[in-house]
């Protein structure tokens, strides 16, 4: 017998009725002769009603209490969610993350799992029980609650699905499945049957939000078949699963964006070892997170250095390189908050020259100035203005075959 | 250093500000030099929150599915009256009933406490945080979470004293102590500074509902402190504790009243051995509960039986009697569902008939006839129409001297 992972988020618990419909769709696993592990998020609102209670108590809550508080709303849902399953004469049991258990390490609201007891879940299952699991959450050495952070009830999927052997982990959400494009900006995005890990870890932190990345960087660790479903209609999904698994490998698999961007220049560096720690430094202590970097060789023994962050951080991070730049004698400081990223992402990709050079000649057929470069092994990603997001996304969906307009 | 354990119930906990309020109490304790430790419920409201939630789920809910559901509720609270705690630089550190841990037997919805590990409370103590319990609820052997049922939360808060060896267990409420008789039918009622485990027994299961009937008899068998205070009002409330604390027992503590009683009688029951279980049985089955019985001796070898129920149990007693009478060839079935219960409580009663006289010459001088009576070894209760409630009440706290009217 083949053991099978649900996931659901909050959307599809946020009512009596959806989370019957959830039942409904467990029950019709089980009949189709599976063994079912349900892993859920806390009902939609719960962790904001929750977070605003601690807010009206205190401004800095403790990281240990703030757990505590908020690990309730899986709790909740593990038991409605039991209960439906149980009132449609389905056996089933429910578990925190705490009775499973699901060891973490100590990092209260960000926390890691290091390890995951199966011996209870393996009997309920083997007795034919549904085992309902609160995702998000686990336990310390200390038995202290944990959270996983936002998003963590996809890792928690994933990690049950590894520590159970499970066939395939079913992330049911509001989307179908995997895009060659996001579907608002691109009419005729076609969704994707599967992709690898890898190129969905780049569609993923790219902008298509659809996994947490955690969770596809686990599932691509252990090889655990991810599938993407819509929680509101039938259908196939996406799979993501190791490259061999996948028959036909397209060479761009879809295009993703990010509009949050923001880009820095510092001009005129003083080329000289060590000048890159020098200036992202400051930045990486503000906790600015850096995206794409980029150095341009230049005249006279001195350098352009340009990199992008998100765009809430642009103001903080163009105080500290004014101070810097000081300090290390650049001629400026310039930056733009106006920008995009735009990344064409496939592991069929063998050439970046050949990607590079279609993306160019693309965009440049649509007048669209490109304002930054950077490729990973299977990304080629491009900085444009952001007025030209959406001609941008769909001109290169289309010059790369993945759907016509 | 001695340890007083402080509980406080949802009421006192309904709001931010309450919890705040709650805190800067803690924090008057501790600088007073003892260790604290908190046991409390859950906010105001969020219990029945949730049994809606189960509600609007199944009408059926799985007990232990409820009892991970209600479980949240306190949990909440820990959560957030640390954070206000700790905001208030008090170092503290909550705990579930299942960390601490609370182990009882797995009957859910009603679990007993079997035992409490309390090293790891022990050892936060001595480092001197003030270590926050939530109430009513703890883990069986399995490690499934159960519930002490409503109001359990005073029993963890008992439980936590005696097995940590607690100078004093305050019960915070509502009301300011135990009163003589209910202040809102008795207008110069006392404050009770002191009674003993039996007297607050007899009140509290007679309708003065300020504390769990099982908190006091398991304060009872260990001895512990037990003070009724006010959250909102600073005062000494009423110390419970067992005789030989007290100085000078009074011939009679207070005049307890229960509104929601009534009453039926079998008559013409033929006096044969085993009539009393042939009539209680099928009561007892149907989850009735019974609180006074009578029986009358009567003329040839038959007898009149006669027992009180909650009102809210008559129909379905009067319908099951009708039927056993005609099983047993009794006369008829009569019944008075207007009725109340007076009940004179005082550990000093030397002599029943002395008070029983007192009682039935006052009501005799007001004229109010007494339906039924019955006694125990600190008690005397008579039964009467509930018209007369209030001025029974009041003659008889004045017949037995509590005060002047």
């Amino acid at each position: 017998m083949t053991l099978i992972v649900h996931k659901y988020g909050g959307t599809s618990l946020g009512t009596a009725e959806r989370i019957q419909a959830v039942a409904e769709r467990v029950i019709e696993t089980k009949k189709q002769g599976h063994q079912v592990v349900v892993v859920v998020s806390a009902m939609s609102g719960e962790t904001n009603r929750l977070l605003s209670l601690a807010e009206s108590v205190t401004k800095t809550p403790s990281p240990r209490e703030l757990d505590v508080l908020l690990s309730t709303g899986e709790q909740v849902t593990i038991a409605l969610l039991t209960m439906a399953l149980k009132e449609k004469k389905c056996d089933a049991v429910s578990y925190t993350g705490g009775q499973v258990c699901i060891q973490t390490d100590s990092a209260h609201s960000k926390a890691r799992i290091t390890n995951i007891e199966v011996e209870r879940v393996q009997k309920e299952l083997q007795q034919g029980k549904v085992v309902v699991v609160a995702g998000f959450q686990g336990v310390d050495e200390h038995g202290n609650i944990t959270t996983l952070g936002r998003g963590g009830s996809d890792t928690t999927a994933v990690a049950m699905a590894t520590a159970l052997n499970a066939k395939e982990c079913r992330i049911y959400t509001d989307v179908d499945g995997v895009y060659t494009a996001d579907p608002r900006i691109v009419k005729n995005a076609q969704r994707l049957s599967s992709l690898t890990y890898e190129e969905m870890l780049e569609m993923a932190s790219l902008g298509s939000k659809v996994l947490q990345t955690r969770a596809v960087e686990f599932a691509g660790k252990y090889n655990i078949n991810l599938r993407v479903l819509s929680s509101f209609e039938e259908g196939p999904g996406t799979l993501i699963t190791k490259e061999d698994e996948i028959m036909e490998a397209a060479l761009i698999s879809g295009i993703a964006h990010n509009s949050d961007e923001a880009k820095l220049t510092v001009i005129g560096v003083p080329d000289k070892p060590g000048i890159a720690s020098h200036i992202l430094n400051p930045i990486a202590e503000a906790n600015i997170e850096v995206d794409m970097i980029v150095q341009n060789v230049g005249l006279n023994n001195s350098t352009d250095f340009t990199f992008t962050v998100h765009r809430n951080d642009y103001g903080k991070a163009m105080l500290i390189l004014k101070k810097t730049a000081k300090d290390i004698n650049a001629t400026d400081v310039i930056g733009d908050n106006k920008i995009v990223k735009i990344s064409v992402v496939g592991v069929g990709m063998r050439s970046h020259a050949g990607v590079a050079s279609t993306i160019f000649k693309a965009l440049a057929d649509k007048k669209i100035n490109i304002k930054m470069i950077s490729t990973s092994e299977i990304k080629v990603s491009v900085v444009i203005d952001e007025k030209y997001l959406e001609s941008g996304v769909r001109t290169l969906h289309m010059a790369f075959g993945l759907g016509t307009e």
